[in-house]
C-alpha cells in the first residue's frame, strides 16, 4: 500500500499524490484463489495502471479531464495468498476506513468475489443501497462445490444481504437454471444478454438512490476482452459498455462506489483488455465522481 | 473411438455414457491435410471437448439443460494422415452406421471437406434434403489447383449431388467470380455478407423439410474467432450466429444432422474460438435435437 | 526498392510487374521511430504483402477483380533508421516522382507521420485537395514533448498547410482537449466516434473534389485490429470500415491517392490485422482506382 | 477421479485400465492457490496427459517399454478451489488409500505444496524414509507472510517431520539467507546449483533406503522449461535431469513414490514443458517402478 | 518457382540472381500433410528466407562470406495440398533436373518425408552415396498406421534403397524398439543422444565418399528450437550443431547435397528457430559448397 | 525521473529510497529508435523492475543480500522519441551528474547505442578506463547505411575514443568481415564464441584498472534469452554468464559502472529474459558495488 513512504509500485495516470485532498481512492484487490477455471486476475490492477500511462487524460465523450477529479491511487491491498476468508476481511476493513474518511471507493479486481466485502462495507454506510451489476454470469450460487467463498457467489450473498429487489444485473448470459429461478422468485432484476436498453429503463426508477456499480469485464464479448478467466461468447461491445457508463453518468443516481474486476492479463492480446479497463475506469471517474 | 473399452480421451460435457440410449452422436473428424492456407483444425475437436468442461449445462436462451438431451460422444474418427480419399471413406462409413442406428450425427471438424461425406450419407437417407451453410467462403470450386479433394470444394460437390437449388449459403464474403456466377446460374441460394435477416426469410420456405446444417466457424469475424485457418474480416458476431441457431430452432425445419468445422486452436487467443464452438454446439444440441 | 533488377522481396497479390504500364503504385514506408508508445509498424508492409497471397482476387462487394486494375508494387522505400527528418524527405521525393509519372500513390505504413510528406506532395499537384481521415486519434498536436516530427502531429501539420476546413476526420475517440478546441475554432471537420453516417453526409459536399484518404487501422476496435501500436477501445467494425470505403467508391469524389498505416504485426493474433489490411487495400484499389 | 464409471477425462499414454492389477498409480493434484507469484499449475496434469499421446512408449535410454509396467491413471483428485487446508487433507487421504493397497504413488502437480501430504503419508508407511528433492528453490520457509500453507514451505515442513538429515536437495539456486543457514545448522543436505555430480556422490550413502523423489520442474533452466510459475535462470538442462533420473534408476535406493510439480502450461511455448514433463514421467516409471 | 519472370516471393540473403551461373540451388518443399502430430512446417521455407535478411553475410566461424559462393534461390516447389504421392514425384523430378544441370541441391522442408525423393535422385547420380542424418527420431518405420508415405518412414526407405550400412544417424533419442533393433541387425549406424563426438569418429571412415546430409531441426533441444512439430527434450545445443557442421566442412567427405527440415514457425518464439535455421544454412553453404 | 515528488513508476526490488545516501544509481534508458531489426527494448527497464519483485534479495552465489548495498533507482531518463542525437546528450548529461555526485552508474537499455554516452562520461572521469563487453555482435561499424548513430556502432566509437587496446569483447559470433579485421589490426581484444575461459585469462592483466562492463543480453543463446531484438544462435548459457560476473567480482579490477541492454519484452516468453536480466543485475550489484 501506498500510505507509507516506501511505496514503490506504479500508479494510475493523473492520480493525485495526496490522500487527504482526494475525493476518491483507487485500489487493487489482487486475489484470484477461489476461481474454478483460469486464474490470473491477481495481475489485473498492476497491468491496468501500467497501460493507463498511454491513455489521454481527456474524455471527448464527457468533455472532462482527469485533473478535474482528485483521486488517490492507494496501490494494491496486501492479501494472504490462498486464504480467501482473511483476504475478504482485509478488503472490508480497508474500505471501511475509506468510507469513514469520506472517500469514494474505486476497486480493481481480482476475481469477482472481492466485490462482496466492498459492497457490504458500503451498505453499512448507505442502507438504501442499490447494486448495478454488469456481467456475463449470474454469480448467484450459494456455494461452489461446497465452498461458500467462491467467485460464483458474490451477487447471491449481497442480494441476500441487502434484498434481492435492490440488485440489478445486466448482460447475463450464463448460469445455472436454479440461479435464474431464484432471481425471478425473489424479485431480483436480471436483463439477459442486453445491457444498454434495459439499463435506460431501470435508471429512472433508481433516481435519487445511492448506487454501487460492479462491472465484470466479461460482460464484453471475448473478442473485445480476451484477457479474462472465463470467456463466454455473445457479449456486448466496448461501445455499448461506454454508452452504459455514460447513461449512468447522465442519470439521477448517486454513485457511491464502483469496481471493475476479472481482468487477467495472461490471456490478453496486445494489452487490449487492460487498455479497455483503464479507459473504462477513466470514464467512470470522470462521469461518476462529482 | 470410444466404442471399445480402452477409450482414453476426454468427452464433451454431459455427453451420455451409452451409445444405444442416445438420440444423437457427437464425433470428431480431425483432418486438415487438404487446406491450402494454414493447417491446424485437426486439433479442433479435442480442444472443444476440453473447454466444454467450463460451460454451463443450462441455456438461458432456450431454457433447457443438456441432461434433457441424450447424446453420446464417440471421440474422434481415426483418419489416415495425408490420405484424404481414404479419410472421407472412413467418415462416410462411420456416419452411415450412425444413421442406420437412427442417430442424429453431430460432427466437429477438421477442415470443411469432412462435411462432404457426411452430407452424402445423410442424403442417402433423406432424399428431400436441403443444406443450410454458414461460411465466409463459397467453397464452390470444382478443384483446387487440380486436386478435387480440397477444402475449397465441398459445397460444390454436394450441390451437384443434391441439386444446387437445395443449397442455401449465408454470410459469404469470399470466392472466385466464377463461383458466384455458377451459383446464380444454377439456382443456388447465396446470401452475401449477411446471415440472420436472409435466413429468417428462407426458413419458412423450408418448412417441413429435412435439413442438414454445416457451420464454418469463419462465418464469424476474425475478431470473434481468430482460431481458424483462413481469417477474413467483415464477418458476423457470435450474437448474430446464436440468434441464427435459435431462429432455426424456432422454425419448422427438421434438422437431421449438423456440424461445426475449421476451429484451429493454434491460432486462437484465450481459447476464445474453442469456447465459442463449444457453446454453439450446446445451443445446437439443445435447440435442434428434439 | 524494386525498380532495379536485384529486388528480392515479396509483392502484393496480382500487382503488375511493369511500372510504366501501371496506373497506381503501391509502396511501403517502414518507419516507426517517432512513436511514443509501442513500435513495430515498420514490419506492417512486409507482412501485409505476405498474407495478401491468401486473398481472393475478386471482390463480391464491388464485383471486380484485381486484374482489372494495373498497379505496381514498388517494395519498401529504404528509410534511415532513427532519422525521421531524412526519412520524410525520402518519402516525399519518392511520391513526387510517382505523381510526375502520373501514378496514383498507394502507401502502407509505418507510423502515421509517414502520411505527411505524401499529402504534401499530393497537394503540390492538386491545390483543391481535401483530406479524408479515418482514425481513433486526432493527431492534431503541434509537437510531442518538444518534437515536431511525431506520430501525433501529421494531421495538424497538413491541416495548417492546406487549410483546416479541407480536412475531414472520422471515428476520432482520443485526443487532448486543446486538439478538439483547435479543430472546432479553425473549421476542421471532426466526427467523434462514428464513421459511416457522418461520411455519407460529407461526401456529397465534396463532389468533384480531388481527395486523399488516409486510414489509421486503429479506427477499428482493438478486438478487430489488435496488431497496432496504440489500442483504444470503442472503435468501429471491419464491416463499417468496408462500407465506408464502398461509400467513397460510390460517391463523386476523385481519389488521387491513399494510404493505410499503423499495422504492427508483433501485437497481432492469427495475422488478423494484416489480413484485414490486405483486404481493405484490395477494396480501395478496386473501388477507387478508376 | 476415475474409479467411478462416469470418468470422462484423458489419461496418460499406455496407462493400465485396471486399478487392482496395477503396481503404480498416477494422479493429478490440480492446486495452485497458495502461490505468491504466477498461478496456472492447476492445468499441468491435464496438459501433460494430453501431450503424452505423442510420446514413444519405448525408452532408448533404459531399453524398456511402458507396457512392461502396469500403472493406472486415476485422473485428478478433486480439490476445493481456494481452500488449501482441505485440499491437502484430500490428497493425504487419497495417497493413504493407494499405499494401503500396495501401490506406488506417482503425483503430478500443481504447486509444490501438494507434495507435503504425499510425503507425510509415505512416511507413515516407511519410517526410514529419505527425500530426494530437485528444485531451483529451497522451499524451506516456516511460512509465507504469515501463511503456513504455502508453496514456499513444503520441504521445511517435511524436513522437520522426518528429520532434516534425511532430506537431500539438489540444484538449489534461490532462497532466503535464513533458509540456507537453517539447512546447514540442522544437517540437511543442499547441493547448490548442481545436480548430477553431487547426486552420484549421495546415492551410495542411501543404498537400501526407501526414498521419495520430488521434482520441481523449475530445476531446469527457464530456457528449457518456460511453462512454470517462477522462472529463475541458471538451471540445468533436460539432458542432465534425464541422466539424474537414470542415476537413481541404476542405484541401490528403493523408490517408494515420486512426483513432478509446477508445470504451468499457460506460460509454455510449443508445449515444450508439458512434453518434457511427460517424458520425465515415462523415464521415472520405466526406471523406478520395478 | 522462380524460373519464370513473374516470381514474386522473397529469397534467401545474397542468393545469386542467375540460375545458370550458380553452383548450388536452394529450394523449399512446403509439404506437411503426412505428419501425425502438429502440422505447420509448410511455412518453414518462407519464414527462413524472410529472417535471413537479418543475417550477417560473413561467417566468423569459417572466415568466408556468402558472396564467395554462387547459389540460386529457386523459391518453393509447388506441391498439391494433401497429395503426398504426387508431391514426392514433383520433388524428385525437380531435383533430377538440378543434378542434370550439375547443381548442388539445398532443400528446406517441410516435413522430413520430403528428403526421401531428393536422396533417391541423388543416389541415381552417386551410387557410392552415404547419408549423414541428424535427428531426434529414428524415422525408420515401414509405415505409419498403414500409410507408407509418412514423416516417420523416410530413413527406413532410403536405408533399404541404398543399403543400411551407408546410413549414419546421430542424436537419436526417440523411436520404437523395433526400429532400433532393425538398425542394429542391418548394420546401420545409430548414435543415440550424442552428435559431435561420434560424428568425429565416423567422418574419417567416410573420407572420399559422396555424402548427402539431412538435418531435422528437432535434433536440437526444444529449448533451442521450439518452432517444430514434434518437440522432444534431451537434445543438443546450437553450438554443438554448428560444430558438427564445421567438422564435416573440415573433413574429407564430399557433400553432394543437403537439407534442413521440420521448421514450423507457428510454434516458434521470437523467430528463434527460423533464425537458427537460416544461420545453419549459411554455415552449410559456406562450409560445404566448394 | 524520480528526483521530484510526483514520480509514479515502479522501482527495482530493495532499491534505496534516498539518492544522497546511495552508493550506486540504477536508471533506465528506454531508447530503441536506431535499431535496424526489431524494436521494443524501450520497454526493457520497466519490465525488468516489475519482475524484480519476484527475485529473492539474497544471492546464494555470493552469500550477500541486496540490503547490504545502497543503490537508488532513479527511474527512466526521459528521452525524445525518434531523436537519437538529443537522446544521447540527455543520457550523457545525466550520467555526468551521477559521477560528479560520486555514484556508480548502473544502466538498463534500451538499444546498445545508449551505452556510448555513458562510457564517454565515465572516461571523462577515469582516463585509464578499460571496457569489458559481452555481446553476440561486434558493434564495430562506423555507421549503418550512412547513419553514424546506430545500435551497430557504439563499440567502434568508444574504441576509437579510449583506444582499441582498452576494449575487450567476449562471446562475439556475428559481424562484418571488416569489423573483425579492424579489431585485429588495431589491437582490440575479441574472443569469438567463448566468454568464461578467455575472460579468466584477461582479468589478471586488468588488475587494478578501472573498468566499465557492458552486457548485451544477446550474448546468451536465444533459447535462454528470446526477449531481444536480434536473435543469433550459438550463444552461452545463463550459468556461464553468471560465472563470468562472479569471475569479475573475484578479480582485482575496479568496476566503476556497468549496464545491461537490449532486453525487449515483446519477444519474450514466460518473462524469462526479463527475469534473467533482473537476476544478472542483482548479481552485478552484489558482486561489483563494493
Amino acid at each position: 500500500m501506498r500510505f507509507d513512504e516506501t511505496y514503490s509500485g506504479n500508479v494510475f495516470i493523473k492520480s493525485h499524490p495526496n490522500y487527504e485532498e482526494s475525493k476518491a481512492v483507487l485500489y487493487g484487490m489482487p486475489m484470484d484463489w477461489t476461481v474454478s477455471y483460469r486464474p490470473g486476475s491477481r495481475f489485473g490492477p498492476t497491468r491496468i495502471r501500467e497501460v493507463s500511462i498511454g491513455l489521454e487524460e481527456y474524455s471527448p465523450y464527457l468533455d472532462r479531464e482527469l485533473e478535474e477529479v482528485k483521486f488517490f491511487d492507494a496501490g494494491d491491498i496486501p492479501l494472504p495468498f490462498g486464504n480467501p476468508k482473511k483476504s475478504l476481511e482485509e478488503i472490508k476493513s480497508f474500505v471501511r476506513q475509506l468510507l469513514a474518511d469520506g472517500k469514494v471507493p474505486i476497486g480493481m479486481g481480482g476475481e469477482h468475489l472481492v466485490s462482496l466485502p466492498v459492497m457490504e462495507a458500503v451498505y453499512e454506510k448507505h442502507d438504501d443501497l442499490a447494486i448495478i451489476h454488469f456481467d456475463a454470469h449470474t454469480d448467484l450460487r450459494t456455494d461452489y462445490e461446497g465452498e461458500p467463498y467462491s467467485h460464483a457467489t458474490p451477487i447471491r450473498k449481497i442480494a441476500e444481504h441487502i434484498g434481492p429487489h435492490n440488485v440489478y444485473s445486466f448482460g447475463i448470459r450464463s448460469g445455472l437454471k436454479e440461479e435464474f429461478i431464484w432471481a425471478k422468485e425473489n424479485g431480483m432484476h436480471i436483463s439477459k444478454f442486453e445491457v444498454l436498453e434495459p439499463l435506460k429503463e431501470v435508471l429512472p426508477t433508481l433516481a435519487g438512490r445511492n448506487v454501487y456499480v460492479t462491472i465484470d469485464i466479461d460482460v464484453l464479448d471475448p473478442g473485445h476482452a480476451p484477457g479474462t478467466g472465463t470467456v463466454d461468447c455473445g457479449g456486448i461491445t466496448p461501445k455499448e459498455l461506454l454508452a452504459s457508463i455514460h447513461a449512468i453518468a447522465g442519470s439521477d443516481v448517486n454513485v457511491v462506489g464502483f469496481d471493475l474486476v476479472e481482468v487477467a492479463p495472461i490471456y490478453d492480446v496486445s494489452e487490449m483488455t487492460s487498455n479497455t479497463a483503464a479507459k473504462l475506469i477513466r470514464e467512470m471517474i470522470l462521469g461518476w465522481v462529482k
